[in-house]
Order: C-alpha cells, then sequence, then structure tokens
C-alpha cells in the first residue's frame, strides 16, 4: 500500500495528502514532527536523504518533492479522479501554477512562517543543544535557515518576503476574481497546491487576506474547504503541529504520534 | 506553425529550442534582443504579460515558462521523439531534476551572470535612460535586479550565490560520474533542462567545472553537445548576445536581429 511520510494537512505536506483525498487511492499516513526534528532522524534520512517531507512511498520506490508527488499520483493511478486536464494547453497553464506556488508564493509565506513559529519552537534549547539538531539537517541552506529562524531573520529580508506576499495574494485574487478555479472549467492540482499555502491566510494575514480585500480568494478557499475530501481529511489527520506554514491553528505542546492509519 | 520567441541557444531559452530540435518538430522563431529590452517593448508583452522569454505560440494560444513549455511539447505531439520515460517513477525522477533547475542551480547561476554582463549592458545609458527602460519591466522583482546589476549586487549575495553553484556542480558531478544521463537509461527534458544552464560553465568558471574535478559532468556535457541535435540548433541559430547565461560566448556588439528562420 501507498505510505505517505508528511507534517499533516498543512503547507507542501498538504499538496499530497488533498490529492490523496481527492482521488481516493486507499493509503498509509505517517505523521512527523518537526518540533523534535523528527524528519532529520537517520530512519527518515534513509527513506529521503535530504531530510524532507512529503515523501511517497509506492511499489517499494521512494518519490519526493510535493508537487512532483501529485504528478506521480495522476500518472500512475489513471483509473483514480482525474485532477489534470486531458488537453496539453491546460495542462500547461496547470503546471505554470503548480510552479509558481513552488517558485515564489511557497517561499514567502514560508519566511513568515518560520520567522514566528519555529524560532519558538527552538528556545527551550541550549545553543549546544541547536547546534546538535543543526548538524543532522542535510541541506546546506536549511540549516542556514534554522539559525536564522533562532536567531532573528534579518528585517530587511522580513520586508521583501511580506511584499512578495501581498504581490502573491493580489495575482490570485486578480484570477479567482473572475474565475471559478485556476485552470478554466476544471478543479485541478493547481487549486490543491495553490490552496496549501494560501488556506488560512485569512487568520495569520488577516490585513491582506480578508472578505472585503480578497473576496475572490476568500470564496474559492471556502470552496475547496467546503469539498467532502478535503473535509475527510481535516477530520482525519491532525494538522502540523509546528511547521512551514504560519496559517494553521497550531497544537505546540502535543507529544508526537507517528499515528500510522490506513485509509 | 509552432512559434518560439527566445533569446537563442544559452539558459532558460535553450530549454525549449534544444527540446524542439531533438523532437524534429519544424518550428518558427523569432530572437529578442535582451540589450535593447526588446522583451519589455509592448509589441512582445501583448503576447507575454510578464515580459519574459522562452514563449511559445501554437494554435493561438501562449505557452510560457522554459520547462513547462518542454513538457507542453511532449504532451501535445506524442508522434515526435519521447524526451519523457513513460513510467511514472522515472518521470518522477525527470521532474525532481527540472524543478531543481528552476529552483536552485538556474538561480545562482543567473545571478552571477548578470553581476558579469547585465551591468556592462546598460553602463552606457544615463540614470534618467535606464529607470525609463526599467519601469517598462513588468515583475517587481525583475526591477531590483536590474538595478542590482547596474549599480552592483551586494558582496554577502554574490558570495553565497557562488556557494550554491559550488553545491549545485557538485550535486551533477556526484550523478553523472555514476550515470550516463541523469534519468536511468533515457536522455530526458532533465538532461536538456539542466544543460541549458551548465554548458559553457567550464569556461565561464573552470575552477569549478574542469576535466580533473568534474569528469562526469564533462564527459555528459560533451556528449549532448555531440548529439545531431544539439549540432543543428548550434548552427542554425545564434547564440545569445546578453542574457541569463554568463557561460556563452558573448556577441554584445552585434545589432539586433530577430531573424524569422523557418525549420
Amino acid at each position: 500500500m501507498l505510505k505517505l511520510y508528511s507534517f499533516g494537512p498543512g503547507a507542501n505536506s498538504l499538496k499530497p495528502l488533498l490529492t490523496l483525498y481527492e482521488m481516493g487511492i486507499p493509503f498509509e499516513k505517517q505523521l512527523l514532527n518537526p518540533a523534535i526534528f523528527e524528519h532529520h532522524e537517520d530512519w527518515f534520512k534513509e527513506i529521503n536523504p535530504r531530510g524532507q517531507v512529503p515523501a511517497l512511498v509506492d511499489h517499494g520506490k521512494v518519490i519526493t518533492e510535493s508537487t512532483v508527488i501529485c504528478e506521480y499520483l495522476q500518472d500512475e493511478y489513471p483509473q483514480y479522479t482525474k485532477l489534470r486536464p486531458e488537453d496539453s494547453y491546460r495542462r500547461a497553464m496547470m503546471r505554470i501554477w503548480t510552479k509558481w506556488v513552488d517558485e515564489y508564493f511557497c517561499w514567502c509565506v514560508s519566511t513568515i512562517g518560520w520567522q514566528r513559529m519555529v524560532g519558538r519552537m527552538v528556545d527551550h534549547l541550549s545553543e549546544e543543544e541547536f547546534e546538535e539538531k543543526v548538524k543532522r539537517i542535510p541541506i546546506p541552506e536549511q540549516q542556514v535557515k534554522w539559525r536564522r529562524a533562532r536567531h532573528g531573520f534579518p528585517p530587511e529580508m522580513i520586508e521583501e518576503e511580506m511584499g512578495k506576499i501581498r504581490i502573491s495574494i493580489a495575482r490570485l485574487e486578480d484570477h479567482l476574481s473572475k474565475n471559478e478555479w485556476l485552470v478554466e472549467g476544471m478543479y485541478t492540482l493547481a487549486d490543491i497546491c495553490n490552496f496549501a499555502i494560501a488556506n488560512g491566510m485569512q487568520h495569520g494575514f488577516p490585513d491582506i487576506v480578508n472578505e472585503k480585500d480578497t473576496p475572490g480568494l476568500m470564496r474559492w478557499m471556502k470552496q475547496i474547504n467546503d469539498r467532502p475530501a478535503c473535509k475527510k481529511m481535516f477530520a482525519d489527520v491532525p494538522r502540523e503541529r509546528v511547521g512551514g506554514s504560519p496559517t494553521q491553528p497550531q497544537d505546540q505542546g502535543e507529544k508526537s504520534q507517528p499515528a500510522t492509519a490506513a485509509e
């Protein structure tokens, strides 16, 4: 059976999670706890040497990178619900949106999330304990990011990223005020991957995302939240405790319970 | 007939160009000259409002983003040469590599390229003339990049990007010293998209890319350069005059000749 390792339904982990629920594929899930650096433990680095979730195991092989996993599921399981247009042009439009999330929208939101939450998460560690944990991170830039999260991101970086968030939200609102979905006429991976980052920003960034300024985006988020697959996902899987998204209700006190629940 | 707008065979423009040559699809090409900000002119912004090349026009519709164009060509023209594996797993491996180019490898190389070349390109303009041109750039971050290219990137940014280039080259060498292609057993879009950025780094970054330190990468680049499609592309299309890549022989003095040559 397919197995998905993730932080739960928020940020990049939400992309393959919601894709699996929307497609209706049975799968096993294992939640990792970023608060205890579980994704940097040796057992997980044997699965993904880069120490990153989400990671999917299928037919004994590992597939990583959230967007790539979503496309893989559509390629490998064509008998399940289709979340990609059949025609090449709209499929390209979908990929322009998923690429934009990965290269732009995701990064600015993530930096603010780290600034707000990840720093707090490692407050209780001594400098030595913290550095011990950072040493186990396989990607050098991730080490830099953890140190910045602990010691504070440069203010000009925060300002720049906030500017990018405003640009991102304006781009989504411009499109969603005129269109039901991101790709014409169909709910696709473009919606899922953008929703993964945007959902909850009405709480985390209420001055930017709200009924008055971004009615199109609010309508679209509600429409996805109201889908049966999305409801089932949020009912089944506890939200991430701490992680990439500054926008989800956090439950930092909870002890990691890497529950493995078969669907 | 398909029409591709590009800067010629270097950096991101090379990706769809080489894909078209490898597939053997007849197409029309129009070269734009970045030295005169041609991609920011109104006529081109009517084609791509973001003012970026490459852009493909097919069946009267515009497709943008180099990697998306390559996948589009494979989706839309399955009767031509296949540059994507049929099986979902290897297709996912291919996408991990193309995603990595777009999110990481391309950016660090591009910043150094801008630092080395784009600054020089706008030296002859007065501050007013320069700002007049920058105002026509539709993407705010691109405006920042042009200003930095003219006035100098912060040294710590250059240092960080050079570090990322070393990490990138080590990653490619590690893989290519043990494997013929990036995806097992097949020449794919992963090779084309990485080659687009790596080719010529033996000249632009000879202390990092050379026969002694990166024999696997050198062998792989030669193997691609020796392919008939690649030779034909370089013979047919003049290299970009100035642009995203710091690694191609430049011909800055040449007057823009947006030659439209049917294949």
